[in-house]
């Protein structure tokens, strides 16, 4: 048997332990958390470092077997998991924190590192890192570069890719690649990292990262504000940025949304006005920012419906927001379909509009609950009521719809399996060509994460 | 002629009047403004937009002409001078600025737009380009894309490729590609446009570029500070970061560099004390922010030799670094040899240390000015009276030197011509393989700028 061989082979490299086959011991590597994503492996493998995933990627290539690279498992478009018997590569022993450099602020650590780990390593030295995200306590570091994670701190610190100094990482054949240089500028050639950042998986197994860390910021105050229309929160953000206040993050909600977490987590109504939108904002600075807020919201007069604002570390008023996620699994009658999308900010509202009269026709029984954040355009759709044999469908539409407002049917999660049948939306034909030539370069065989980027 | 049959297949489609062949006309085409890189021309074409760009880049393909994709030709590494006859492919009627959108704070502009006409579009709807260099009236959009130029900016906003939202761009066969889109979270597929720049034109001509635009500072102060050492500096940008005060700037010079430009500019004395180091720091922020940055300069102690401050727009003081480009021309006997180069920010004491000892013992007669980007660890190395047969030896001094201290060959030039044969010291050959196997796979036959990043 050659799967047999490659085991042995593999466990050479590795340790029999760390080449896991027990079909109840890889059942947790086969599934999605979402439990939508069910595959099958031929064998989990856990390299120690990067030489051993090295050998672990070549004696793969030596014998044609596919093979899909894990970090936390915790995305949500079907990209790690294994569809037909690729083997897995799980990064869960790249797990050291080499070094956070509190001087050049940077964090050298393995692949699979955690957020949370890294965000802890870095909070010891009154740094932070420029990502946070909800599944922060298994999303690793590899899997966020990966997959160029967004988050809720983008609008002040950039995405993921912006946030990466330096990768090690192996291509599909074995061969070691190493930026590594603790630098902001080396223009030396292509930009690699930022090339695989984003790529899922598709052109190497990324095994070390070097990131930037951020100052956190020293106080940070939030307001809850109501405003009528999209428009007039966005002149809101732009007049408080204008101001000199550094905007931390920015989330737009809606009436529906706002309703459903109160029903849920039996909160109070946030403002005395029921607004169409809640605008949630944090800002930080200097202590005299609170004061400079307060300026703004009044200097937008009658545009401002209601407002909350409220300083300190524990804000209650993020309660508002981080609750829709937990209301619309609870209060929807099956899984809920949850779409990551983005538009040009202008096209948020027509967007949102739009896709109402659209749902309204097409799927009445559907509830949808957006939100997101508002200064990247990137709206989280939740559809709730979905029956199971309609997933297809309203997700269609709602595809279709963010392509016709010129916006990404992928704002933050990437393609993955989930969004394949659907590039076409993002990408034209000439850009999917190069593409898949850029693939074909580093990966002729198409061994690494084979069901991402379909081959045309 | 295949040459002739050529030319008159271009100006079929652009128009002999843009096809230019005079020797005396295509002159300025052939050479760099150091007048150091002279090459030649069969001619140089102007399409008018991207459907003719298309068209002359398919015409070359069929007769296997090679094209040096040119701006404003404002490089300062050879990368856009023809050196064998290629065909000059001129931006320069790409030169529409197509929209301002203030609302999604972007720029869409043909690549022909200089730099300096883009900040004035800007400007008329209160914001700017997030990018500032000192070539700004000739340097165009689709130059510091292609180059992914720094600049003094880099510490608020990041480099070029990070403000760089949208391209459209032909390839060398001719086939066009747009990723357009405003948005800045579109996670469908490879980072097509991150991986144009910084290609130095090998990989596609960018024809059209779609930038983010930033919200100027409403108002800033800049301070001249006196420092023992470079860690004293970078610790005292750190104190004014975690005080909440926005840095805009933050530029390290020397006691040689000031005295140079004191006497070729005729300037006083900055400080009363001369300090080894002098420190140029731009914040923005609140109104309360200068008093803030006094209270720094004040914790700061001892270790604050001295300082400036002064408030407004015309500062005085950025007199003494930006008279640092002139004063190295005007007082070197020759044409100083300009390095651009990177390390980490811890090692640009020991660099500067290792690299006088370095030059005095190989070249005591060479005298050199250092200033930089101190927040991004980007050095200026200018080296005076340098005889013209030491020019490659002094560089390949300081080369290896940055390269002992993990540093980049090239910060914000690019490799070009200048640097092609050190490229070893800045990319493993593993990183080179990939590299040249990436622009097989969009340029086969290599066409496009053929003499960047030289085959193996």
């Amino acid at each position: 048997m050659r799967t047999l061989e490659l085991v042995d082979e593999l466990a050479a490299i590795v340790g029999r332990a760390h080449v896991l086959t027990d079909p109840d011991v890889v059942a947790g590597h086969v599934v999605d958390w979402t439990g939508h994503w069910v595959g099958s492996t031929c064998a989990v493998v856990r390299p120690a470092d990067t030489a051993e995933t090295s050998a672990v990627l070549a004696a793969c290539h030596r014998a044609g077997v596919a093979v899909v690279p894990q970090g936390g498992n915790t995305g949500l478009v079907g990209g790690s998991v294994p569809m037909r018997g690729e083997l897995v590569l799980s990064t869960a022993r790249l797990d050291e924190i080499e070094r956070v450099d509190p001087i050049g602020r940077t964090i050298a650590a393995g692949a699979g590192v955690t957020v949370a780990r890294a965000q802890q390593a870095a909070r010891a030295h009154d740094l932070d890192l420029g990502v946070d995200l909800a599944s922060r306590d298994s999303a690793t570091l590899g899997g966020i570069v990966a997959t160029n994670a967004g988050g809720i701190r983008m609008i002040k610190n950039g995405n993921t890719r912006h946030q990466v100094l330096g990768l090690e990482a192996v291509l599909a054949d074995g061969r070691t690649v190493s930026r590594w240089k603790e630098l902001t500028k080396d223009n030396v050639g292509y930009d690699l990292p930022g090339l695989l950042a984003g790529s899922e998986g598709t052109l190497a197994v990324i095994t070390r990262v070097l990131m930037r860390l951020v100052v956190p910021p020293r106080e940070t105050h939030v307001a809850l504000i109501g405003v009528g229309t999209v428009g007039v929160a966005l002149r809101l953000i732009a007049e408080i940025q204008r101001a000199g206040i550094t905007v931390e993050a920015a989330e737009l909600m809606t009436r529906a949304g706002i309703h459903l977490v109160r029903t849920h987590c039996a909160l109070r109504p946030p403002l005395a006005a029921d607004p169409a939108y809640y605008l949630l904002v944090e800002v930080s600075g200097r202590p005299e920012t609170q004061a400079a807020l307060f300026d703004v919201l009044e200097d937008a007069g009658p545009n401002v419906l209601d407002a909350a604002v409220e300083q300190g570390p524990a804000h209650r008023l993020w309660r508002y927001r981080e609750g829709h996620t937990e209301a619309v699994s609870a209060e929807s009658s099956t899984p809920p379909v949850k779409l990551d999308l983005s538009t040009p900010v202008r096209e948020i509202e027509p967007f949102l509009s739009a896709l109402g009269e659209d749902l309204a026709e097409s799927a009445p029984a559907v509830r949808a609950i957006c939100f997101g954040h508002l200064g990247d355009g990137n709206i989280h759709v939740n559809l709730l009521d979905v029956a199971a044999d309609d997933r297809d469908a309203v997700t269609d539409t709602v595809l279709r719809r963010v392509a016709l407002h010129d916006g990404s049917i992928s704002a933050e999660h990437g393609i993955g399996r989930a969004k394949a049948r659907w590039i076409g939306l993002g990408r034209s034909d000439v850009d999917l060509d190069i593409m898949r030539s850029i693939r074909a370069a580093l990966d002729p065989a198409r061994l690494l994460n084979p069901h991402i980027l379909p081959a045309k």
